[in-house]
């Protein structure tokens, strides 16, 4: 990871460098509307669905949204976690010295086992540069060829993450690799807010244009770009077009902090989801209670959420306030989104990338907050489809019956 | 049903007029592209993996096929039923002396159970005609609901087809409702046939502008656009953008003598794919024996594709020569195709829809002609992705292990 010292400023003109490295790297995936779904999130639960849940009794909320998904599923390795890996192995290589000192043989190493660690053995191969990956040996087979397939030198590890430390500390000890953590580091902040970027300009070019591709230009309209026949709701009457606020999923928060970054001085709100398994809103408990949790351990089915917010991400999540506020959802609200994702929407998105919707159509603290802010105009609401690395059989498990 | 009288000869201009009919009503479905198939595509089968096969012990073909996927599985009711429903309905209502004689409430009527059913229901709603549907009782509950949320009038009947009829005859007897069948009838053929011109039009869309959103122009580059990034591998030096070929899923042939239709006169080929299940490759045996297979009675796991080719769709298929070629592909190479859909293009394809790809992938009588007629230039290659309709369950169960 490029030392501390070198790393940009958090600022949104430091994403938009960012964009400018990573761009060449990654796709830019599509922004697609769902009607199904746009209807789904503003139609009133029944009260019947509040019943056992801590809004039993009350008025359901009426909000108003019209959805767009970034699809980072369609993102390379199948997860945006692709932009923090090629920002980051962009700044080491500015990193003066670095690969003049033997960079590129002396590589780069990280301990995670999900996408973050496809995503940098991909960035690394691509530059030539060696990447270890330190996995724990009783990882799922594919994962562990798939990264052996972008070239890695996997090197296994038991399974807590104290083990899995250790092995990575041997690694850099025996081969001077630099570290590229998951989350946890501004290189990997601004590389994921790079997605927030190219959300708000393909909003506002699929209002105003459209794509001639299938998506009408919708501004002033319903945005029901992929959904688009029969009779529109009537959209928003807002000066400008655009999105009104956004919403990513929440573990370590790069993410959520790059996005928050990007939005800054736009007028964009932006706002995190997470799942509420054994404390895995770890970021909306430290939120409230103006603390980070720095520690986290629960099975959550969203298995890229089981990690606690980062210290360079609570700094912009919290401290500088560039998030406006932080829903949870159950494992059973996380499925049934999943579903409505998978039966409506068509499209295959892991567990994870499914929270954020979960909380729009879902969390009555979120829909009254929508209610209350936007009225009858409502939101234009961006919503972060994250990733889409969930096999067939591992769907098959999650819609057993 | 619109009198056959008054339906338009099968051309491509009938076609261009049906789109005019159907389009304020269906959605403009995207064109996709998807790097890793269009590579997995082009790259010769392991000698292994033709063990056992009928080409075992040959050499593996080398095609190059830069494949465009059409996507109607985002189509309305999840599938293009949805275009022949609609256009079936506009000529009905054109049909001199049916709508003064009442034919919106003596209504449509058919007898199939799938997407056709609830796309009819759908249609015929949007024009406030009324839709009698047999099903049978023991039809999946949701089907039935979906149906029934059409605001279809649902009759139940036993399950074998002639069951089926006979209660479809007893509506019509009583309601004087016109029969609308689910493929053996011009104006479903035409219906069906806009899909192929949409398709042509945005792939040459797509090669010349791109989209704006993540869609890159790709004339003499590979046809990559939804996975852009990273060196492509030249395309085809044409003289003109477009496809070379399309091929489609055959089931009764409505979709695909429609897409040969509006193919006619462009000098893009057209070729039909089934399941050889059980004898589902009717179309294919037909073609061959140079006569039409009437009956069929299989249970491919591509449910959509269990029925022979109708008698007017024959006529475009095998009697004009519209359609260059049939293949059949076996039931796990169906899976292998779906699989694949969902775990690396992220999109969820019923399993009649993967037949295509399945052929582009795995049947080397169709590879071995590609490399034949387009060499090192290979083809642009249309498939169409049929339809989504598979609940997150059946797709458990596809994939149980």
């Amino acid at each position: 990871m490029a030392d501390l010292a070198t790393t940009p400023p958090l600022t949104r003109a430091s994403v938009i460098e960012a964009h400018k490295l990573v761009k060449p790297h990654v796709h830019l995936t599509p922004v697609m509307t769902n009607r199904t779904l746009s209807e789904l999130a503003s139609t009133p639960r029944a009260a019947s669905a509040l019943a056992g849940t801590r809004w039993a009794g009350g008025t359901p909320a009426r909000p108003v949204m019209r959805l767009w998904f970034k699809c980072e599923n369609l993102q390379r390795v199948g997860a945006f976690k692709a932009r923090g890996a090629f920002h980051a192995v962009e700044r080491l290589k500015m990193e003066p010295g670095w690969l003049e000192g033997g960079g590129r043989e002396k590589g780069v190493v990280t301990h995670s086992s999900g996408n973050h660690a496809q995503a940098l053995a991909l960035a690394a191969s691509e530059s030539g540069i060696k990447a270890h990956i330190v996995m724990p040996s009783n990882a799922i087979p594919q994962k562990i060829a798939a990264t052996k397939g972008y070239g890695a030198n996997v090197v296994h590890s038991g399974s807590t993450s104290v083990e899995r430390e250790a092995v990575a500390a041997k690694v850099i000890a025996e081969t001077g690799a630099r570290l590229v953590p998951p989350y946890d580091h501004p290189d990997i902040m601004l590389g994921q807010g790079t997605m927030g970027l190219e959300l708000q300009q393909q909003v506002v070019h699929l209002m105003t244009v459209g794509d001639g591709n299938g998506q009408q230009p919708r501004f002033r309209a319903a945005a029901t770009g992929r959904d688009n026949a029969g009779p529109g709701r009537p959209g928003s009457a807002k000066a400008e077009p655009g999105l009104d606020a956004v919403m990513t999923p929440c573990g370590g928060g790069g993410m959520l902090s790059g996005v928050a970054l990007s939005c800054e001085g736009t007028g964009i709100r932006v706002f995190g989801a997470e799942p509420s398994f054994q404390g895995a809103d770890d970021g909306k408990r430290g939120y409230e209670a103006g603390v980070r949790v720095p520690a986290v351990s629960t099975l959550t089915v969203a298995d890229g959420l089981r990690t606690p917010v980062g210290i360079h991400p609570w700094s912009v999540i919290y401290e500088r306030r560039l998030v406006s506020g932080m829903f949870s959802v159950t494992e059973d609200e996380i499925r049934d989104a999943m579903r409505l994702v998978l039966e409506r929407f068509k499209m295959v998105v892991e567990p994870s990338g499914c929270v954020p919707l979960a909380v729009a159509l879902f969390d009555e603290d979120f829909r009254s907050m929508v209610e209350r802010e936007a009225g009858e105009d409502g939101w234009d609401l961006g919503l972060v489809f994250s990733g889409g690395n969930v096999g067939a059989d591992a769907i098959g498990r999650l819609f057993a019956q």
